[in-house]
C-alpha cells in the first residue's frame, strides 16, 4: 500500500494512525501542501480532488477521503474494531468524526485560508477566522462527547472519533486555540499512551519540518 | 422518530432522501435557518453543533451527522441497501458523499456566508465563494465517477453518493454554477424518476418558502 499525504494535513494523520492500530505498514510519499505539490498533474490523476490523503492499494485501487479509508481498513482487518458493533453507538462515533472532519476542518485547512487571503483578508483575521471554527467546533464536540465513558471518546478503546479528534487538536495548537476543554484532553492524553497515536504524529514523520 | 431539519438545508435533504428509500417516515420539525431557530436553547441541548438534521429515535436517542444518520437508518433497514457490499465498493461511495458533505457544502453554507459577510465582503463576492467551492468540487466528484457504470452514481441503484450528489446539484443552482456535466446530471435525472427523491426535495417541503 501507499499512502500519499503530508506531514501536516490532519486528514493524512488520521490514515496514518488508522493504520498504526491495525498494524499495517503503508509506504509513505509525501506531498507538500504549501508548495501545491497537490496540485500536480500527476497526483490530480490519482485524486481529482487535489487534497491528501490517498491511498493506493496492493492490486492499484486508489482510495481517497480520510475517514472512508479508515471505515475501508476496519473492514479489511477488523481487529481492533474502529467502530462500535451497535448501529447506535456507531452512528454516534461517526457522528462525532464528521462533527470535525465536515464541519472543523474543511473550513479551516490550508485552501480555505488561502482563499480568504487572496480576498485581501489580513493575515491576523484569517487566522482569527481558523481559530474560531476550530474553537466553536471543539466547544460541540466537547458536548457531543458529555455522556460518554473514558479514557477514549466512547469508552475503553480508541474508535473513528479519537483518530479524528487527536489531529484536530493539534491544529487547535497550531491556531493558539485555548484548549479549554479537559475531557478533550484527557482523551488525547489516553491516546498518546499509544504508540499507535504518537508514531503517526507529524514531528514523526520523514517530511516535517 | 423526529427529523428536525430545513426544507434547504441539503444535509436534511439527504436524511428525508434515506428515509424515503427505506420506506421510513419520521415527524419532521423544521427549524428556520435563516432566521437562527438551530441556535435556540432547545434544539442546542438535542445538537450542540447547531445544525440541523438531528434526527430523534423512537427510544429517544439524538443522532446528528447526516451522513451517520444515513448509515444508521440502513443498517437498521437494509433494504434496499444504500452502501455495496465489497469494502472497496463501499469506500468509493462514501469517498464521492464525503467529497460533497466534507468539501463542498461545509465550505459554502449559510453559516460560512455569513462569517464572509460579517468580515465585510460584498455580496457578490459572498456568491462567488459559494459557486466556486461548488464548481471546483462538482468537477472533482465529476471525475471520481468516470469509471462507474450508471445510471446511478454506482451503477443500478442509488446509494450515499446519489444521496449527497442530488441536494448539492440543487445548491450549484441556488448559486448559478453552470452544470457542465452531463453524467452528473444523468445521474440526477435517473434519481428524479424515483419519488423517494422528489419526495425529499425542497420544493415538496411544507416549510418551504
Amino acid at each position: 500500500m501507499i499512502l500519499h499525504g503530508y506531514f501536516r494535513s490532519t486528514a493524512s494523520w488520521r490514515v496514518r494512525i488508522a493504520l498504526n492500530l491495525k498494524g499495517l505498514v503503508a509506504e509513505q510519499v509525501f506531498h507538500h501542501l504549501r508548495k501545491g505539490e497537490q496540485r500536480a498533474p500527476e497526483y490530480l490523476a490519482l485524486n481529482p480532488q487535489g487534497l491528501v490523503p490517498a491511498l493506493v492499494t496492493d492490486d492499484g485501487a486508489v482510495l481517497t477521503q480520510s475517514l472512508a479509508i479508515c471505515e475501508y481498513l476496519d473492514a479489511l482487518h477488523p481487529e481492533p474494531a474502529l467502530l462500535p458493533a451497535d448501529p447506535l453507538e456507531q452512528a454516534r462515533v461517526r457522528a462525532v468524526a464528521q462533527a470535525i472532519a465536515c464541519d472543523i476542518h474543511p473550513v479551516q485547512n490550508l485552501k480555505v485560508l488561502q482563499k480568504l487571503r487572496d480576498l485581501g483578508l489580513a493575515e491576523e483575521a484569517v487566522q482569527a477566522w481558523a481559530a474560531s471554527v476550530i474553537d466553536e467546533g471543539l466547544e460541540a464536540v466537547d458536548r457531543l462527547l458529555a455522556d460518554t465513558a473514558g479514557p477514549f471518546a466512547f469508552g475503553a478503546a480508541p474508535t473513528l472519533a479519537d483518530i479524528a479528534l487527536v489531529p484536530q487538536l493539534g491544529n487547535a495548537r497550531r491556531f493558539n486555540v485555548a484548549l479549554r476543554w479537559p475531557r478533550l484532553l484527557a482523551i488525547e492524553a489516553a491516546c498518546l499512551e499509544l504508540d499507535a497515536f504518537r508514531s503517526a504524529a507529524p514531528g514523526a514523520q520523514s517530511d516535517a519540518e
